[in-house]
């Protein structure tokens, strides 16, 4: 299985030249998934809820449309960060497209800062798609410092989770080698790059450096922090698919929830 | 509060010994809490379960004792990992004690490789125990791999984790990092050294590098891959109190258990 991040800088608001860009970097490449940033068709910094609904989009809508056609071209599933409208509110989500058009819909759990004053909170919980053969789980950004998201798609399922990001903290980066390792699972964070500074006082920074990591932990590859690019592995699913860590330990079936305190 | 990890090579099967040189090693030391390694008082690497029967004692036995004169010496509290005999059965537990006997008791939950063998799994989940105004958890060695060990300490209100070790795979002390961030509590996490080759064809060499991090990631303190050393640092406890990591975004209350797929 071929996984490609492709991170970038989007141009806040132009949805059209930012899938553009999208289909202008993907041309002529071919990968099984493709995983993109979040909100990648609008940018990040949304001044108010007005204006996040008036870029909103539903899932099965123009631009989903238009990343099928690119999935269409690359033979690859494509993994996107967007604004979705949605029964009168707006969702920081992600969508799996194919070329046959939206696979799935993950709405981010866990928003970030003033994401809560733009976003309703994510409500179709953490949820598994099939590529191929190979169940994919969706989470965005600050999901990864709360530990039940990737743990969540791992007892779903999950071998590979696809990470759209926007990050503009440090800690993600070290951090997915611990969400790969406890969940033995691959992990794509395709994180953007650039910096907005729409809303007075506020400016993001974001930190590139996108990072996919093996199940043993291993880093399989890196991107640089402020660089247009797109890193492609080749990985072997299955390495997933083995959760024993000892002869005597499997990181799920060892879990002991009767000892827990998490809700 | 000042606290110190004393990371040492414990001689297998010499109990009187292994609290001999933990006495030598504190004498004349002051802190608040000392965190010692994991089975301190015994070493490891069990042969079968009726040595560890052997070696075990109670909660209140006699290395509970003498532990809590040397936590009488040094005006500790102090984080002992033992073998623990309780009805019928052995645990790989942890004591917290001060001079007045023992305060707490852990026993580990997530039990590694042939400790299966060996011990019978934890049946007091993760407990928190104040430590005069702080309240400590406990948690013991493999342990870390599942989130939901410091997870559950931290939802107890765990602002500090001792973490008694016995490490031999070298994972653990980098994702102590995002241990401390996802719950933003202090980690101590207090690993021993050497060599135990007592099973024909289980090697264990334990890898140091005992380590503290602070609830913002950073590294207060690490220890050397080899030495026996105590390794002191002073904190500032309430900076576990502050659960806020952005104004609009609270580390515990943020999580949405409802989403979430944990059983």
């Amino acid at each position: 299985m071929k996984i490609a991040m492709l991170q970038f800088d989007p141009s806040f608001g132009e949805t059209n030249k930012n899938l553009d860009r999208i289909q202008e970097a993907l041309t002529g490449r071919s990968a099984d998934l493709v995983v993109l940033p979040e909100l990648c068709t609008t940018g990040y910094q949304f001044i108010d809820r007005a204006e996040a609904a008036s870029l909103a989009e539903p899932a099965d809508g123009k631009s989903a449309g238009r990343l099928a056609e690119i999935a269409g071209c690359c033979q690859a599933h494509l993994v996107a960060g967007f604004a979705e409208k949605s029964g009168g509110k707006i969702f920081n989500s992600a969508i799996l497209v194919s070329s046959q058009g939206t696979v799935g819909v993950y709405r981010k759990v866990h928003l970030f800062s003033e994401e809560k004053n733009l976003f309703a909170p994510g409500d179709l919980g953490f949820r598994v798609f099939p590529v191929g053969n190979v169940p994919v789980g969706i989470m965005i950004c600050f999901d990864w410092i709360f530990p039940e998201s990737a743990r969540s798609l791992s007892t779903a399922g999950a071998w590979v989770i696809a990470h759209p990001a926007n990050l503009v903290l440090p800690f993600c980066q070290s951090a997915m080698v611990t969400r790969a390792l406890e969940n033995r699972v691959f992990t794509v964070t395709c994180n953007r790059t650039g910096q907005e500074n729409r809303v007075e006082g506020i400016s993001y920074r974001f930190t590139g450096s996108s990072r996919m990591v093996a199940p043993d932990g291993t880093v399989l590859a890196q991107g640089a922090a402020g660089d247009t690019e797109v890193i492609s592995v080749e990985i072997d699913p299955d390495l997933a698919g083995n959760k024993q860590i000892t002869k005597n330990n499997h990181i799920l079936e060892d879990r002991r929830p009767d000892q827990y305190r998490l809700s």
